[in-house]
């Protein structure tokens, strides 16, 4: 490792059946010769807590700590993350192991970062449908509510009957007959993500209390079940797990064509979506913490990466201001579930293909001074809660909240721009020119107070502000916005085989809102309805645009805000940090930019 | 209400919470004073009883008065119909509240009409899995067959060693290793059917008792898990709640191309087959009871219906011999499952666009003399029996028993033709020239009798006769129809791809049957192979025409019987009343007929 | 059934409720003379042994005799099949049955044969996750490892802290989280495996002891779940239940085209890969225990045969060397389940159209001389073990153990070629020029020996010998084969739409291994990449690959092998046994082959 120029090893995440083979039998004589090993070697060691593989006695002690999922069917041992998040007797295991393990090496020289826990919330993990799960739901529904009057009100229980007594009444909601209260689907939610907070915050308050290095929780892609802004407020760090290959295949909605063409380089901006948000998460610090170095085994198909994509990937990172990049894993294991996940070196030790390229990244980054994160000129809000929302409530096939922010996040990187994810809290927007909303489902005043002192140009819309935080749609109607006079008076959603014309050029897919309103209308639809209105800083898009008018709309918007944007080949993308510009062919083929050639994978970075 | 012209207001139907707070706790001073509101502004008042939404305290009182669904999972409280007709107890409660609501309403001169409970069948809900059902169905057996040794004889449970000892051995025909007896199947639909018809009774016999206000049910769009005619037999109209747009999404076989040409209209054949199929549940007697009026929340997606459509869909019904025609709902509910559901008003109270729609049509209905239903010359019987036999049996992918139906329907009404539905039971043809009976599964002796005096030409077939009552093939082999030498000798399903050519145009779908017989051949396959035999009154037909073969086979049938049909523009559809005939264009263009150019929606109507 | 030349006839097979209408209550009257009435007709009986079909009473006494399946949903009485095999007393009682029968049969001149139980492992009835199975399994490990300690080194369990610490904490491999460790999902697949063979040697043990009749299992087509070799050697001989329509819609990965090509004659070579595969299994003795006569009830759609096929189909089966062709069944049943599954009589006694082509059938058999089966000159392993394995651990969507077996089968077919199967257990391949062993899990020693001593080429891989017993990559890394420098250095699995070219024509599909070879190489990729590899005895097939490539190789190993390849027309296929060259057209047209037309169906031989 060390020869290889990587300066970072992560250890232990799943080893409790070996830290504490029996309860209370510790045996931590392994642990310390591995440490002290990777450590005189001059690597960093970051100690993960085991948390996510509780080992099979503790299944005997608390056979009720699984989850169950939506049909009720348990979800056992036998592989990993087979808790509920919910269990409070699993939860003080996870105290004592956690104060085990950072008594011993909490001012351990070699130890240079506590991992909490492993992916939280991948395998579909945050909701659970246990009887720990429901007699906590109660409990937070009782702390949220104060009594089921109330709660009846806010959910408007009294359409269909069902209204509750005492909150012991109340169940999860899953089993129902036909689909449940989207307000009792959305606190669940708002729960089932504070649980997950609750979790980590266990672990994190007593790492704290004994060691001074950071902690860090290793997030997934596109997983959204619970609110990482509010796991990242008890972390010092934020990092995800890359897998661009996997990704593409099993988490995107992207057709054939698309899939085929980036089948072994990953989607060009959906691992940038990730750093940016992430770097958010983390208040400014992140890093990768697993990066695919060769084929996995979990995805439908697991190709390749093109030669050259492991070091694509890694600078892709660095110049969203990663601070490291960590590769999983490093020998390929050869036995149990991820025998067949490459890593740097084969399962007879010998090199993988992307050991080279690691090498390679290592040296060259060594000759890059730090790689200051540039302050963007746009901001796109990601918000967990409108996702939740959406997803119980879709109102059309085809609607998803993540989707729609990606695709304006991908339509700002296709004409060049470096984009700044921020939170529905976000309260000051003043270093911005251009600010997205799009689906959001409530705007807080915070937020609304934010957009107004800003000089940006905000785009909200489509849905956004469309419900109180009780998930029931307010009077005035949406979108309701300061200074703006514009009100939904109808909501349409449509097939896919039926995208809707805009004047000019594109169409409106999935989702269209009827507007009513005096404002200047900047885009509208073949049928002169209005898509975009608004001339001063707050404009609404009343409809799902799709790439072509999106690449409209961001010109004009961009010209307006004199953002300067630039003409990118496909597949190619660019990025600034405070003192570089990078550029990255993701294409299979070679491509020009700027007068260069640039071959597959290919990498290039100039002083600003 | 009163100022946009309508007439009745459907209330009360899911308020048992409201109703009955607590167990024995009335409170119907809220419901008093909205009577009088109403009624005081001049509207009639349709009161549901609220059996479809039981509070949440009445499953603390029966944990066991759920369903179970097929795989043996609960359909719990939290959303509606969670109630399974079996349960006995829950039976009584609900004659308890319908006696209590009678009592109170029955007199009440703004009391025009009671609705039982809500949309049976909804959600899946007629077959039930619980232990309820179970043992109501050992009951229903042992009543019907009188001895185990009766019941193995009927079902043939010889085969397979699945013969019982006692009625306590039998279970519900779910989770079986592979597929389940059909004759155990069947009987355990016409038996869930039954409980429908025993718990809408439970409710009519209280509400005759002590009201004179007519009795109804609204039922649903495609839903055929219960005996329609059965129910009817208790109520005095039949409504249905006419959803035209969720329905083509969500309830129709035709392909992406038609689902985009009628998007926004709704299918021009789907709710005129059900207006015909409920007048005759109703014995002549039908309203809507629910008319869609813009977008609604619970389709795959849902769009706005075109501009004119709310007009169209009433005039359609009135055209078909509707009572009256009510919307859903008047205010968009701002809250709960539902908000998403257009109303005539917005959930700002504000006018939707369907409000004018329906003025309009208040106004104009005015000054229509009664629109008296006119007789039909084509018959089509719809058996529910029929449905449940080939859903247990379809033999092939892509048989439906609900879908032949309506083809031949769509067949006969693109013709131009009006056409009465009747129940398999009918037993008086004689105003009839011409009687479809496609895929009945037994043809009862009243019927055949039906057909032997009538002079109408009768096509039966195709699978028509081919079973027992007891679903098996009886001896000698089908179709064994009065005066016609005809058997079936072989049976084939096929691939979609594989339609079979039929000679001088057209194809067989999905469904073939190789006849010996002497009888004249009209139609045959291009093998040689007889498709339509039979030159006297009773034929019968071989294979399921597609929409050009029948179109060849229904214009040479009512050649033969002197109907006359008319030619009409793709979407254009015609409905004669006693004293009218009214012309529809579902086109999203304008289309000319008759010398008339019709626009999109529009509805046309002269003197006969 | 003597006049249409039928000379064996089976019976009894699910007639448990019959023989014993209440416990310990026994009636052979009716099989008496039944047995008589056939056998003085001059007909060998077959009489099956009833256990498929335990009658209701059984799962009074034993509630827990019945399978779980993947979700913990029983699987219940009211079909058949309704037990699972790890049922201590349940397997008590179908010794009872045996002995019972055998007992009073044994000796009965007309008993010719016998039929343990039914088609093991149809409707998915192999894998049961019953708590019978469950500590089945354990003390199954228990045998197999001795320790836990030993158990959790085999599998890998300190992966993700999967360690156990007594065998009662090792469920079943269902129900977990993500998915369960491989080992101990193919040990569950062993485990399952084995529990058949004892249930079926329970009461071959019972019948040999009082009857010399040979003993006969009927297995199913493309039933892989337990190994039919070791289920073989305690019978005499194999016969299986050919069902060429319903298996080309059901049970193959082809596409529409093809299934529309064969729809009506069955796919080309499935009936004769299960033809040899059950010679092998029988060692050499095998039967048609059921050929499909007509239209049958549980594909998908069911087409009839065209004219001519069950003639072609019991040819096919006499030339790869069946000793008997039986035809299920003999009157199509008018009650039950299998009611529209046509037989050779129809339910009203008349002939269906099969009849006389099996009475043709058997009047040209007997002017034939006893059909000798061939030695054939190419070997191909199929192994049980492998597909469990794969089907476990797929690692890409697309890739079936079977299916890369069969397209090599296929392949091989239609270039003229006969072919033996056998097992991977094969000791001796003296007789073969050309082996092949694809997707081998693991080589054995004994094979490893015989592929040393052949003078065959043996053709290994993809994916061959890539994984210990215990399913852990071995070191030195895969193929590790004897006199072969080649090691797979990475492997790749792809989208079915990114098929890699192959230099010279052809793709790979699904999977390609990355080769470190010094070996010479025969065909390779376009990007030089190898594909097959080794000039000596051994060579290694790196990938994959599609008809056009196989067809390439496969041209190029004969003529190395010095072994003859036949042009055969689409759809045709010829079939040698010692005496004679058959040939057969399965195509819907006319085909010419050697100068003569065939018309489809036809069936012709010459003697060599």
């Amino acid at each position: 490792m060390a020869a290889a120029g990587l300066s970072w090893v992560r250890i232990g995440e799943f080893a409790w059946s070996r830290l504490e083979p029996k309860e209370g039998a510790y045996d931590f004589d392994w642990l310390d010769r591995a440490i002290e090993t990777l450590g005189n070697a001059g690597l960093k060691v970051i100690l993960g807590t085991p948390t996510a593989t509780p080992p099979r006695w503790m299944l005997d002690k608390y056979p009720d700590m699984i989850a169950l999922d939506d049909h009720g069917h348990p979800r056992g041992f036998g592989s990993r993350r087979h808790y509920c998040f919910s269990h409070a007797e699993y939860l003080e295991e996870c105290r004592r192991i956690t104060m085990k393990l950072v008594k011993r090496y909490g001012s351990n020289a070699h130890i240079a970062a506590w991992q909490t826990d492993n992916e939280y919330g991948c395998h579909d993990t945050v909701l659970s449908f246990s009887g720990a799960a429901r007699s906590g739901f109660r409990d937070w529904l009782a702390q949220r509510y104060q009594s089921t009057d109330a709660l009846n009100r806010a959910w408007g229980n009294v359409f269909w009957s069902m209204e509750y007594d005492t909150f012991d009444q109340i169940g999860l909601p899953n089993l129902t007959v036909t689909e449940p209260n989207p307000a009792h689907a959305l606190d669940f939610r708002r729960f089932s993500s504070d649980q997950v907070v609750r979790f980590n915050r266990a672990q994190t308050d007593i790492l704290r209390e004994h060691s001074d290095a950071p902690l860090i929780h290793n997030y997934m892609g596109r997983v959204t079940e619970f609110d990482h802004f509010d796991v990242g407020q008890d972390l010092d760090i934020a990092s995800w797990d890359s897998y661009p290959l996997g990704f593409l295949e099993d988490r995107m909605e992207d057709g054939d064509p698309h899939k085929c063409a980036y089948a072994q380089q990953g989607d060009p901006d959906f691992q940038a979506f990730h750093h940016d948000l992430y770097r958010a998460v983390g208040g400014g610090r992140w890093w990768i913490m697993e990066q695919q170095p060769g084929p996995v085994n979990w995805a439908p198909v697991n190709p390749a990466p093109l030669p050259g994509m492991c070091r694509l990937w890694a600078w892709e990172a660095f110049a969203h201001g990663a601070e490291t990049v960590c590769y999983f894993r490093w020998r390929q294991a050869p036995i149990a579930q991820e025998q067949m996940h490459a890593g740097l070196l084969r399962p007879d030790s010998a090199a993988a293909p992307a050991l080279a390229e690691a090498t390679q990244v290592a040296e060259e980054i060594q000759g890059m001074p730090e790689v200051a994160t540039a302050q963007s000129h746009v901001a796109l809000i990601f918000d967990y809660t409108s996702d939740w929302a959406w997803t119980v409530q879709p109102q059309g096939r085809g609607f998803s909240y993540f989707r729609l922010v990606f695709e304006i996040y991908r339509g700002l990187r296709k004409l060049g721009l470096d984009v700044d994810i921020l939170p529905a809290t976000a309260a000051d927007l003043s270093d911005y020119k251009l600010v997205f909303a799009p689906g959001l489902f409530a705007l807080s005043a915070d937020l609304k107070t934010a957009l107004s002192r800003s000089n940006a140009i905000a785009v909200i819309g489509p849905r956004s502000n469309s419900k109180t935080k009780d998930f029931a749609i307010p009077t005035p109607l949406p979108p309701d916005l300061p200074g703006l006079d514009a009100t939904v008076s109808y909501v349409e959603t449509f097939r896919a085989d039926m995208a809707r014309p805009v004047e000019g050029g594109g169409h409106v897919l999935h989702w269209f809102e009827t507007l009513e309103t005096t404002a200047p209308t900047t885009f509208k639809m073949t049928d002169d309805r209005p898509l975009l209105v608004g001339d001063a800083g707050i404009r609404y898009l009343a409809g799902w645009p799709d790439e072509t008018a999106l690449a409209r709309m961001l010109d004009e918007l961009c010209l307006t805000c004199d953002l300067q944007t630039t003409d990118l080949p496909e597949g190619v993308r660019i990025r600034r940090t405070e003192s570089h510009k990078f550029v990255f062919n993701y294409a299979a083929e070679p491509r020009e930019f700027d007068g260069v050639e640039l071959a597959p994978a290919d990498v290039r970075w100039t002083r600003l």
